[in-house]
């Protein structure tokens, strides 16, 4: 038999290719789904089956995708009524080989999600491994705040699929989920995609509760939702669009991407922070290539046409490739010659000061000088925090925006420096005049010796 | 943390690079050891220390390559006098950021054998992993014929290792063995590399079995041992010699391959069984390259240099590292233009005739008119073979040459036809005139027709 | 400025890239143009033209692919109606950048043959290099036997265009053919790409000749037409198909190709001569893969399906890609497991017995015992052969078929054995049963020693 | 025949490989020479001749390498003593195959230079194509001005070498010099690497002045010599050292990092200009990885070790090898996380301001308020600059840092702002404190509005 993994460092998503004798299966694909099929065939197989454990709403399914090209069956589950592919029910099984699939109906995430319990007949009967979907994770379980209604009806079904379903499988099954650490589908994952049931069940902190306890705790859990999601959600229930063909971004002379700005379209800034502080174009967001698949959600609107400034042709393949992923299909190409050919264009161009933790603790405690805007989560938040300090987590920041004073220079400040490069083009698209970045941010404060503390009266 | 395996086909060997915090672990390296630097790299990572699970015998060991190139430190186990590298014991551990790596004495297979218990430190203090060498393998467990006369005890050894050692870290742990399927260092082994000590619990057949069947089961064991193992664990032992700058076979034109020839080069042919069938040189030994790293080991002299047959460039430069890993580092180079320029030197060459089933169920019993000669082990020609065939082991061929006849035509056979071409090569050069090679042999009588197998007379 | 060459080893075929400033064209190009697009992207440039410098009937153009992925312009010489594109007419200049290319009307090849001059506009405006299609070759001039009844006319127009056309643009100018040796499209064709004006008019035997000697020597020339020219012809007039989705072969199972090959499907064979000649598939055509190009046009009829055996599922993914070039879309797949898994399936296999010229040396002269069939062209057999062989063009063999005498045993003969293989292969499906191949042939013949030449009577 | 070109982006270093029946020789390779091995061997080549078209002076070369891993001969010109290879004199033949190469003595650039002239046995006698080294380029001819005291001799020299060796073997021949467009050995060169001699006569402005003028033309031309020239010549004359196993930089941890750093360590930056705008260590010397090449010789010293801070890991193993050609063989390793681990770290970082025109126009005439540094050529700034603007050219900058006033704030300036990175981190270095860079420059004046240009004065 053969199994691979494919992660997605983006999204920290995971999806599998497993199969015997000739046929395979595909778990959870994405959309750009060439190399499920080459790896397929390296192994002398065709893909016959994808399975989706849900609908997923963090990604564009690639199952139509991957159908269409294969001429497989897509396999969901019953209790969500798609407009594609067919229900499946606990009990069915599906045999690729030696290798054995059996559906577990595990709800809880959503109400149709499924485990797949993988068996190799020829070696035994008991479970090999077991596929969880957004049910378990390494480290952590599948969010449950989608129904915010039935809040504890879904917690509950959830730590019932896991205690009554997949524990049971036993301690030695290998544990194969759909995201690994990174992912917005769950905050607590180890670094790490593998892990066994029993490993979990000793460590997995969420998995050491009682019914009561986990649902109290599930119910109280405090989760960001993109407001990409819905449309995940709407496009994977109803059967995505297939992927343009050969997505490829095009590269556009400066006059044609100016032109294109005046039109409307968004410039997305996929080069590292430190260049987009160095200098960038006036109206950028910025979306640091590694961070884009967990922000573009945040903030880029679903229908405007989407030009890239990249340091290299590659990365702004690779971006067009990832905000495919996302359902943005509408990148119209990238900025020929990069920054540079901006520049020596003689247009205007930007820049954010960075500013380290030295001079922050020279200036001393933010307020009517200064704005010192920290845009880490409520908990970073809570686990402490500089005096003076301003907050508003940067998947809110856009609705804090207004009633942010625009009469001081603001310095953007987050747990390293990353999300707070984000921020700081936000905040300048926003019209506001004077943005800096505390590149280092928290992580420089927390390593820094005591007279910058003391300054900063930590 | 990080954890890579590394799988090598032809020898079915296993090694792994684990790490964490900038700092790495490769634990049983192969001696082409720039895959496990570039990967560390990747990693951001330095490898630091390289762990030997014990004194292989079946390849040549990369640790003093390794430790070479990168300042790492090698580790051993305690129980055997290395010329190289420092000891480590029980309870002994080592630490790569949040990866703690705790060393457990498995002897058995040999005695200063050692398992590697891995813990993620971020996560939970029960082992997550553990590295076992040739202790345990998924599907089978290690050989124990290395002490002829201390089989028993070793066999004991191993049982009680097994027993006392691995099972105990518990169901979930996750097994990763220094061999997959197709070593000769089991037999028994699943087609998978991944397992966890719960599966083999289960289901690994010798781990079902009390501790007195398991000796005498052990003991019983038949397992070849190639002629360069001995080599291997004197280089092993000693200190392998580095990797020759730049392993790469030249390209020789047909004269010079000639001129080698004359000059006592063995000519090593690692085209396809049928390619070899159609046309090869007079005194070639047919070694497919997916064949070369099992069976060059039996058949190839440890001092004389060696040339080359190939299709491509590519083929020879892989069957040039695979034998650098048995340390045959006297590669000279490769014939250029390949068999074809060969065949319009106008030099004579040979060919051995294919022969279907068909052919053979048409012959009828072999005896005075043909050799019938099965070189399959003697569990295969137990478990069933025609009738009027002769017997004699791949592994045990040379011995047997003398005593076969040579005054009438001899058909090799094995399972598949792939070992015959080998076992046809080796009469060829023995000064058997007519050979020729059953390409399918008993896979193709066990799915042929009934008038065949009537024929047969099986 | 960029200008890159496309060798395609197949065809012998040349297509380029040039451009500058962001913008490029390609001539020529073949049907597979992701990479043209890609290298473009490498530059930072879009195609925004495709240059056709003749109604190519040796391959599928690929002008239409590549227009529709780009949204390039076509453009054609007007003196044929094509279904697509545009005309362009001598001395239209098209600008990229710093890059001119003006449109010279050359025809002779075909009627609406052009050329295209590049000037590097940066530099000078002498021209730099010519695009010379088929009009010019490097070490020959392009065929003129496509009009059969106005042979002198089209051989006198070619020379025209060579002698008033191209030469006087300068010794000093670069020459981009479309075509290099190996070819079907010219026979006396240098193992290079890269010439110049001056050079070729130094040495190209056929810019040696006066217009009269010229017309004499084009029109007594005798040049193969494969019978899927034709078929070129009309698809590239048309406009051809768009390329499948991702044509990419199926592994199929043995008993799937046996089916299909039951219900009429072509097994063709890119293996080696050798591994051919070893075990081959009862009717299979023998077409190895570094051929298949020069002859599948020949043998593979055009509607027929198509199923491969390769030693690699990569070298079917190639031959996959060559066969569309030709216009074959219906590869149904490939045999999962190669030869193996048919032999190990117990049917029925063939081989070719490859016999040395050692061998036929001890036979003595061809004729009643057995046919020496030599399937070389005209001009190899006029300038020697052995007494006593038969003649049959490869291009030829299907007509001669019928007239050879099926009562002897048949070697086929070539140049080197590897067209005697395709003869082998096809002489054994039109039910020749002892058929032979003499790997090595002429080429051997010629390099033996006296012993066997004499025996041989030449 | 076979014939490639590799064409080293840093540099603009042109090597070659030709070759023919077996047998090949390289051209003026560079250091790390694993790619002719491998071209080589895909042309089923051994590499037997190594050629230096003369002593180079910007990089190391490669012959003693190549030599050493292939046993190939190397051959040099007479005229100068090396401490290897051997000797060839005019008139020299050497054959590969049907290639033949003979040996023209063109000194000019040097003494010793030597050109070669292929030629194609198989298609004619007359020179196929000319190696030419540093005598002809494509658009312009070698530098003369390497032995001050005979500058006119070696102008003369040169002159005949073009008009009486190189023109009179055929305006068809191919030319391959050794460099191409943006190598320091030579400033009016094309951007393309082929021409032919016939072209050039037409276009090569260097070649349309008649002796007298040459002569003139170049005892008055003005190039720089970076330090390292008078190393390489040094390292060229006597052989350089083998290149050290592997060379692969180390990833450093920001401890590790900074304490090389303490102890003498130079921190080459070669990330964008913008990255090192926007954040910076605090002594870093800046040289973008794409042009490294050009200028590492002018900054950094030949015996200081050398600590990278990179985007990638590949871009380091890259500036390594850039770093390796020129000699540079210490390079300890890059930091491991890039610039982000050090900002976390809570180490000061430093940054430099990237200025746009229009706020130099806002600001108005430089002078007292701040120094408009530019940087550019002699040639540059006497082709037009700003008013007020102080000009140190960049071969030239640390020879003018002390006459430089520090009092005032210093904006860097040159063509497009990227050599004016280099110049900012150099100023940094030296302890100027407010340092700001001009991103655009030269070319954005040019294309800016007239408001701007008015208000800058031009």
């Amino acid at each position: 038999m053969f199994h691979e993994t494919f992660h997605d460092d983006g999204l920290a998503h995971l999806s599998y290719l497993v199969g015997d004798g000739g046929a395979a299966a595909v778990i959870d694909p994405r959309r750009d789904c060439d190399t499920y099929i080459e790896r397929a065939l390296a192994h002398g197989a065709q893909i016959t089956h994808v399975f989706e454990t849900h609908r997923h709403e963090d990604f564009v399914s690639g199952a139509v995708e991957l159908a269409a090209r294969t001429g497989a069956e897509i396999l969901h589950g019953a209790a969500l009524d798609f407009d594609y592919g067919e229900p499946c029910r606990e009990g069915d099984t599906f045999r690729f080989g030696d290798v054995e699939i059996e559906v577990l109906e595990t709800p809880g995430h959503t109400f149709e999600s499924l485990s797949l319990v993988l068996r190799d007949c020829s070696t035994g009967d008991a479970p090999l491994g077991v596929f969880t979907g957004d049910a378990l994770f390494v480290g952590d379980v599948g969010r449950t705040d989608f129904y915010p209604d039935r809040a504890e009806e879904v917690a509950g079904l959830l730590y019932d699929s896991l205690h009554q379903k997949l524990l049971p499988l036993g301690d030695h099954v290998l544990l194969w989920p759909a995201h690994g650490a990174g992912s917005v589908c769950g905050s607590g994952m180890a670094d790490r995609d593998w892990s066994t049931l029993g490993y979990e069940r000793r460590h997995n902190p969420r998995l050491q509760l009682g019914r009561g306890a986990f649902i109290d705790a599930k119910v109280a859990e405090h989760h960001v939702k993109p407001p990409y999601f819905e449309r995940m959600e709407r496009m994977n229930l109803a059967g995505p669009p297939r992927v343009p063909d050969r997505p490829r971004p095009t590269p556009l002379s400066v006059s044609e991407f100016a032109r294109h700005v005046d039109d409307g379209m968004v410039v997305v800034d996929i080069r590292s922070p430190e260049a987009f502080a160095g200098a960038c174009l006036p109206d950028a967001l910025a979306l640091p290539l590694d961070m884009l698949p967990s922000y573009a959600g945040w903030f880029l609107p679903a229908q405007r046409r989407i030009g890239l400034v990249a340091d290299h042709a590659d990365d702004a393949i690779e971006a067009t490739r990832q905000l495919a992923r996302l359902g943005y299909d509408d990148v119209l190409g990238y900025l020929a010659g990069g920054m540079t050919a901006w520049e020596v264009s003689g247009r205007p161009y930007d820049r954010i000061r960075a500013v380290p933790v030295q001079t922050l603790a020279r200036r001393g405690r933010p307020g009517d000088d200064y704005l010192l805007l920290d845009v880490r989560s409520d908990e970073e938040w809570e686990s402490g925090h500089l005096p003076g300090a301003t907050h508003a987590p940067l998947d809110a920041l856009t609705e804090h925006l207004r009633a942010l004073p625009d009469d001081r220079p603001v310095t953007t400040f987050c747990g390293s420096g990353r999300r707070a490069i984000i921020a700081a083009s936000v905040l300048k698209r926003a019209g506001f005049d004077e943005v800096e970045d505390c590149l280092g941010s928290m992580a420089a404060v927390g390593a820094a010796d005591e007279d910058i503390t003391g300054a900063l009266e930590i």
